[in-house]
């Protein structure tokens, strides 16, 4: 088995090494031909255009694995590489993209007879490099054709067939979802203890809150990762980005009508976090100002 | 290091089987005596009144280990074992009290010269049988005295010095916010999962998201547990009881004027669960009625 991996950013150059580790050989692209300097130096395959990438795959089954940002860069990649694949090939999206444009994709791909894998991939740079854990959905057939791959490249028991298309994309954007929840609880939890009048150690508490605890977790440890460094986060701007898999999770709850409150609440404290000035504390400052006389702060 | 245990209830019984196992002397003590003629009958020495159990500990100090219930069951039992005790003894209270009245206990104590502990224990049943994890507030030297005992009982650094009394009940009440808010993530997860089109498995997700993946953790873990026995959960009543700790983290976050939207919803939910009938819903119900003849359901 042979593997062409298109995108060697923070991810994908880390999938690539482990894929190599173990053995798979694997050959690489990626859009700055720098990047695939540096792969073929350090003793792996690479290709600069996407046609010797192809070409350079087995002639049985080419297999193409995407490593890109969601949205408009997989659809750049795959109607750049479509031209060069039969049917048969297999075409994998290892990134965060949309679930329901993992189906549209997979279903313009099976047009022309060519199958298509959908790889939530969780475990961030460092399970890229060491040991993943892969959310899968396609076909039945084309995971058992990588099943070993994929046992190779996660930790045990760290991947899963979870059906057809989309499947592996749905299942990683819930679980991005979760991980917005956890990630504010945690962020909460030491906000409080930060303000309190107890004088506690962020590092000593996250250290012992990932030991034996019920709320011991990866995210605990990354915590006490982070405190180790700089117990009261100096410097850090309080600003929090998002790429898309919260606010999906988000709108699959509205469409589904589900109450998802911790999860929305996370989203939206992102969201705010980017506010510059908050234009609805404006409105509650006018309002009050207007019926009740109270203080409003000026400029 | 004798210990005196008093309360063999859930925790208890396996905190005081964990510090035999690991060789320190403990004598225990439970208000139903059956509970303790159980553990005699499995070798450990036991006592049936207060005066017995303290009269059971080195002459040198008391050290009295109490785990019931928080709020009165802690009162009464100090009120009871009070007069027994001396000066320079000391008094742990290891179950999840409110970090205030630990601090009132404390000096109480205080005046007589006895010494108080609070150790907020997590890890479940298990964890007080196999390795806990513990937060501990109180005197550091009597945390030194103690600390061998600590370390046999729990994971590896998994029990840590937090500062003056009412440190330990106070870190470990947060640690049951950022619990309730990690739990709830997870849980909306799941839900919208379980209402997906998709046919998945709540197992199979739970185990794939348990293994290498950012959202990995014992929550999760426990999860995956319960699903491997029930899959849909059948026959479990959607309502969810609260022992206090997430509502003092709420209370505390109101007192420090800290926006803790998620741990706050997650309290909310479970008071909500317990509801029978909504009334707020009937209100808003009632009032699209009344301004715009919208539907209302009747019994
Ligand atoms: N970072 C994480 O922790 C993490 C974890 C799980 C999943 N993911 C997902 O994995 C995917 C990759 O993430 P990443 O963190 O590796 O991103 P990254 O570091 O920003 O790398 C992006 C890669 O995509 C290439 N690329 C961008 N647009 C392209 C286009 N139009 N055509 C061809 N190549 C293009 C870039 O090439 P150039 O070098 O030419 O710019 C680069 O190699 C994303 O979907 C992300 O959400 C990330
Ligand atoms: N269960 C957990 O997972 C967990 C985890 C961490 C912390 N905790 C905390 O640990 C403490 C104990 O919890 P648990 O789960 O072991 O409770 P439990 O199973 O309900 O046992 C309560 C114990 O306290 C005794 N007790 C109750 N009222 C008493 C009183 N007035 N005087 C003397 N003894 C009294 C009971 O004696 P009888 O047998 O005579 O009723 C029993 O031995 C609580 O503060 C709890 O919040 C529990």
């Amino acid at each position: 088995m042979k593997i062409g991996l298109v995108g060697l950013g923070k991810m994908g150059r880390n999938l690539a090494l482990n894929m190599h580790d173990n053995k798979f050989d694997v050959v690489v692209y990626n859009r700055n031909s720098e990047k695939t300097k540096e792969f073929i130096e350090k003793g792996i395959e690479g290709a600069f255009t996407y046609k010797e990438l192809i070409d350079k795959l087995d002639d049985k089954r080419k297999i193409v694995w995407i490593m890109v940002p969601s949205g408009h860069a997989v659809d750049t990649v795959i109607s750049q590489i479509k031209p060069f694949l039969r049917k048969g090939d297999l075409v994998i999206d290892g990134g965060n993209s949309k679930y329901t444009d993992t189906i549209k994709r997979g279903k313009m791909l099976k047009t022309d007879g060519i199958h298509y894998m959908d790889v939530g991939t969780s475990g961030g740079t460092n399970g890229a490099r060491n040991g993943a854990c892969m959310m899968i959905g396609g076909e039945k057939s084309d995971y058992e054709e990588l099943k070993t791959m994929f046992e190779a490249v996660c930790v045990t028991d760290g991947q899963m067939y979870l059906g057809k298309n989309g499947s592996g994309h749905f299942v990683k954007m819930i679980h991005n979802g979760v991980e917005y929840g956890m990630m504010q609880a945690i962020a909460e939890g030491f906000e409080i203890l930060e303000a309190s009048d107890f004088e506690l150690d962020n590092y000593d508490v996250s250290k012992v809150w990932s030991n034996g605890s019920i709320i011991e977790s990866y995210l605990m440890s990354t915590a006490n990762k982070a405190f180790s460094k700089n117990k009261k986060l100096e410097g850090i701007v309080d600003e929090i980005d998002s790429s898309g898999e919260g606010l999906w999770t988000v709108e699959e709850a509205l469409k589904l009508k589900l109450p998802s409150y911790v999860i929305t609440a996370s989203l939206m404290k992102r969201f705010e976090s980017k506010q510059n000035e908050r234009f609805s504390n404006k409105v509650v400052a006018a309002l009050r100002n207007e019926f009740g006389g109270h203080k409003i702060y000026k400029k």
